[in-house]
């Protein structure tokens, strides 16, 4: 056999000349990644471009429908709506192209690029996002059952700790996804931080009479709410499954009617288990009401609180409300 | 004057041609995306067989070195040597390389990419994230004075949320720092984390004898603690720059002992007030754990908070002394 230094030597030296490959490629990868930068600006300004004389042509528009008739009239009407394509066209366009965080991202992460470039990425990180809601919802469970076994004010405090951090990190998230494209309704994002405030006023509510009157209450609605939201997964996922299925149009099984069909089916399973939750904390808002014209109520807590699950109540109603609505009408 | 049916039409007409080019450049950039992403890949895997590659060799060199002796024991030691430069070399390409975010930012953020690619962009994050300590300090400085002249558990409690917050999102902002390839120590971040833990109980401390008898030396500290950050931004801030300065070689201002001789005129400067706030928080550590035996103390936060504090104390302490026996010896 070879000297073993020798032969250290050798592999070395070999492993050299795949260095300098691996330079090469590095060189042409930095390349590229300018090049891309360079282009994808330029896709940018034009799209800017488009939109903003897009703007002018659509007054100009306007100004000519209102003095003009008959064939006129259905030129123009032809013009907007190829007008309107376009428009969405843009949006298509914009999928894979960065975006500009909003204002929450940038406090919290800072000016950090999180645009996901392709449908694949955006499609994995909205089932990241419902899996971790699902496993966070289970682990909430569990903890309030457990609840209902162990009273100390300290494991309550841990809980509600626990659902600050989740809603908190749930806002995060669902600003991710917004910032990517989603239309998720932007009360949901605002619900989720109303429910931080939320977990946060319970956190700071002495131990006292009024804590443990309204605290089997609240154990309860925890472990309801968790349970929604199982099911909520299910739905969701279910969705996002179908809506992939139908955008890929690879899978024929799936059509347009059939998402329909099994939206509605859906739906009309879970609508009356989020109405339960609603009414639920309509609920809270009454008793915890009660409680703050109690005598021996001197914690601010409780009529904040009563306010809170108030104003969850109206606003999930309300958007529940038109997004079945819109749901129908579309 | 034309008709204004006509020139509508024409106008989009135009813009119609326009939008051909826009959609032949966006075609040419996503073929360029995928471009990137294939080479990124390549370069990836070349990265991760040439560590392998190393490894082996590495191994092979200390079996070597341990039965030879003379000419060989230096031709191995060269050998070596090239081979950590060659390993530094690694970090420098892998600069511009995604990396994969770690188990916290998985947890909060999901599997976002939140990689900079370039030097430029990290430069300014860090700066973003210096700006966002050095505003955040301000206002946290400014709302304890305010709570020396207004006692009310309320406003207590809305500033100890402030505090949970922002050393919550300083432990985001640093994973992404560090997912980035900043050496910041992980003691850092870990303080940090216990900050956040160290907010949440002051929150859910009820008011009565041992809070109030505590009030006034956290305000103290939280001033103290604030003021002490912002000189830190002065520091890190202009370390920040010249370290940027150097890197870039432009700027032939600033050398590297140039550079040397400001970081210790700074530390000098800087250490004093750190030791000081490292006693403080031993102080607390000492009046926390006499209130803790006090007969009309209840409160399981006021022993937990001696020993957090004691925690800080000792690490902070540690890390500070570890961090200047390193620039020491280097
Ligand atoms: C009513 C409901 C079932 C409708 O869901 P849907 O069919 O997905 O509604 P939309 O078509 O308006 O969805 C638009 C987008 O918002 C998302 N979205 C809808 N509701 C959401 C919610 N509560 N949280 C997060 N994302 C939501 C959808 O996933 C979809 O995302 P996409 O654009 O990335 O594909 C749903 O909004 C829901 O479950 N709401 C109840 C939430 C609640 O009240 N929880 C507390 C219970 S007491
Ligand atoms: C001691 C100290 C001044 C040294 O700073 P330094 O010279 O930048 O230290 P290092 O050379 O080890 O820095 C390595 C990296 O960590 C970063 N870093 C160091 N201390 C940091 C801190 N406390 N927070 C955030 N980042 C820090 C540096 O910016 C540098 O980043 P880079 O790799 O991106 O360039 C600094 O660590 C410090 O201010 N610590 C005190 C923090 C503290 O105790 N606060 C509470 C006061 S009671």
């Amino acid at each position: 056999m070879a000297n073993p230094t020798a032969q250290c030597i050798a592999e070395y030296a070999e492993l050299d000349k795949e260095y300098e490959q691996l330079q090469d490629i590095h060189k042409e990868y930095s390349k590229k990644v300018d090049e891309v930068r360079a282009i994808q600006r330029k896709c940018m300004s034009h799209i800017a471009h488009q939109r903003y004389r897009m703007r002018q042509i659509g007054d100009s528009v306007r100004r000519a429908n209102s003095h003009s008739d008959g064939e006129d009239k259905d030129a123009l009407k032809i013009l907007s709506k190829n007008m309107d394509e376009r428009k969405s066209h843009f949006r298509e366009l914009e999928e894979v192209l960065p975006h500009e965080n909003g204002v929450y991202l940038k406090i919290i992460l800072g000016s950090v690029n999180v645009s996901l470039l392709s449908k694949q990425d955006k499609y994995q990180y909205k089932e990241d996002y419902e899996r971790f809601k699902f496993y966070l919802s289970m682990i909430i469970l569990i903890y309030a059952l457990l609840l209902y076994f162990i009273n100390m004010r300290v494991i309550d405090a841990a809980f509600q700790f626990l659902l600050v951090w989740y809603y908190c990190t749930l806002t995060i998230r669902e600003h991710i996804l917004k910032v990517n494209g989603s239309r998720i309704k932007g009360w949901w994002i605002t619900h989720h931080f109303i429910s931080t405030a939320c977990g946060g006023i319970f956190l700071v509510w002495p131990d006292g009479y009024t804590y443990n009157a309204f605290r089997p209450q609240f154990v309860g609605f925890a472990v309801y709410l968790s349970l929604v939201q199982l099911l909520q997964y299910y739905y969701q996922s279910g969705s996002l499954y179908r809506l992939r299925a139908l955008g890929e149009r690879r899978n024929m099984d799936i059509t347009v009617e059939g998402f329909q069909s099994w939206m509605w089916k859906g739906l009309t399973f879970l609508l009356p288990f989020l109405v339960g939750g609603y009414i639920f904390q309509l609920y809270n808002a009454y008793v915890l009401y009660g409680l703050s014209r109690h005598e021996s109520c001197i914690e601010w807590q409780v009529y904040a609180l009563a306010v809170i699950f108030l104003v969850l109540f109206l606003g999930n109603m309300i958007t529940t409300i038109a997004v079945i609505r819109q749901k129908i009408l579309a």
